[in-house]
């Protein structure tokens, strides 16, 4: 232990300390002319874990009005589009009230219910979900509560017992890095080659030589390759392949930055989607991997139960 | 075009707009009673250019103060043992005035001199910055600015010519989607694979059967193996291979959670470590990228140029 651990032990005189979960930074309370301040320390983690277990229950327990939350996931529509299906659910003042945010490509639509009883506001706000989920339709709505794509898919190839590998050009293995965030998804994700130099395509993916030189690694024909190829060679049920300009630098007039196939091969065949992308490369690397993990779900979503 | 989009053309009535360089965000300036308040956006790419290009100046115009910042970059030590290292430049007042942020397992160490001229307080923040150095290690310094280690990485690929490929097991793309970042790496880096299963362990990477079943996937020799047939089968100067245990399943008292070999096959040899994380899944396989990518760093070092 250094010494600037001990500091992290003292609190003000006449403050209650408030219990860390995460770690070994100090929160307290200190009430002073009827008002109650609660400090927290700044690593959000602790942060968090300090509210959630200590601060929150002791102010919900407090509450004559009675709240309920309800957080969707939505991808595949710009903020604003999913600002138009919603409008009159999101004026101000509504109850429940209806609100977006923007998180690198995924909208979080959170409906916030307030109710003179608990079961009244979880009625309210169930019913309001619904209508959003109505409105935005299932194949937007993917998970909820700051779900990931990844582990929608995971959840999908837990259903339908299916087995994924995918073959990575621009994405860089932001694809694999997202799937491998889930626990136990090594049951169905068998493997990833991130195939960035053409050899890797040949060698690895089985990709054909002539086929790169006739349309250039970036084409829906090369995407379709790698994903039969990587479908091939691992063994998996499905098999996705992504090539792509990441940037900044590699594009031209016919294939500027942003331009990206994705290829999900199946035991039905193949389906392949041109994408234009913005952003940044890191953002563009992302947001490849997104539009991969929401093609793989709405297959799935379509697979029947072995 | 949305009619929400119409709403950020509003700013309140005597105000000065800011340019927004990164969209359609409204920022503005107001005076009232000889204060300034400048409004910015809550979209962290926006505020922040917003910030830098706009305001920023404007402030930097009115000082009477000048003052220099430097950032460095640390890795393999923690936040505590660098603060004993560093106690006395950090105390309370100093000028230059020394602090350091820890974020997952990066170290920055902050330089802030003030003086009367800039070029007094350039002259200052490098002569602590320099003495950083010194009590730190250049091995463990390896970057500032925000710089990542892919980054310093890629600077000695390019500084030495040598190229790269990783073999993958709990990092699960972590590695090769740090590398990928870096824009241009497509020179230095040629492949990943992402070998979750034993059945790509041993396709892909020619790792033999038997060494799996007489040290299990997580072990040294298998990290070795790994890293030399990715090397081998690749043709890259440098192959990484990498196994261990993400959590939060599959851990047990002989070989726990957290449990990761990291090996760097190169003209000379493997070297390979053995890891103790700590941490959620995520966390780990952050930390096991950013431990793979400071030995690859410490390697190249010691390469003389071509």
């Amino acid at each position: 232990m250094t010494p600037s651990n001990l500091r992290q032990a003292l609190i003000p005189a006449g403050a209650e300390m408030i219990p860390n979960p995460r770690g070994t930074a100090p929160g307290f309370l200190l009430t002073r002319g009827g008002v109650e301040y609660y400090a927290m320390p700044g690593v959000p983690s602790e942060m968090k874990a300090m509210f959630q277990e200590h601060i929150a229950p002791r102010l919900r327990r407090r509450a004559d009005v009675h709240a309920a939350v309800r957080h969707l996931r939505v991808f595949g529509y710009g903020e604003s589009v999913v600002g138009e299906k919603l409008a009159d659910l999101m004026a101000r003042g509504a109850n429940p009230d209806v609100g977006t945010q923007v998180e690198q490509s995924i909208i979080g639509v959170r409906v916030l219910a307030r109710a003179a009883s608990a079961e009244e506001a979880d009625r309210l706000a169930d019913a309001a979900a619904d209508e959003v989920r109505r409105r935005l339709g299932q194949e937007h709505v993917f998970g909820r509560d700051g779900e990931q794509l990844e582990e929608a898919v995971a959840r999908e190839l837990e259903r339908t017992g299916y087995t994924l590998a995918v073959a990575e050009s621009c994405s860089g293995g932001a694809l694999a890095n997202r799937l491998t965030n889930v626990p136990g998804i090594s049951r169905f994700f068998l493997e990833g080659v991130v195939a960035y130099s053409n050899r890797s395509k040949v060698e690895r993916l089985g990709v054909p030589a002539g086929l790169i030189e006739q349309h250039g690694a970036v084409s829906a024909p090369v995407a379709e390759a790698m994903a039969r190829g990587i479908r091939g060679t691992s063994g998996a049920d499905l098999g996705v392949g992504v090539t792509g300009i990441a940037g900044p630098g590699g594009g031209s007039p016919a294939k500027p930055v942003g331009l990206v196939y994705v290829a999900v091969a199946g035991p039905a065949g193949v389906e392949t989607r041109e994408l234009r992308l913005t952003g940044q490369r890191e953002d563009i690397k992302d947001r490849t991997a997104k539009n991969a993990l929401h093609m793989v779900r709405l297959l799935l979503t379509g697979v029947k139960k072995p």
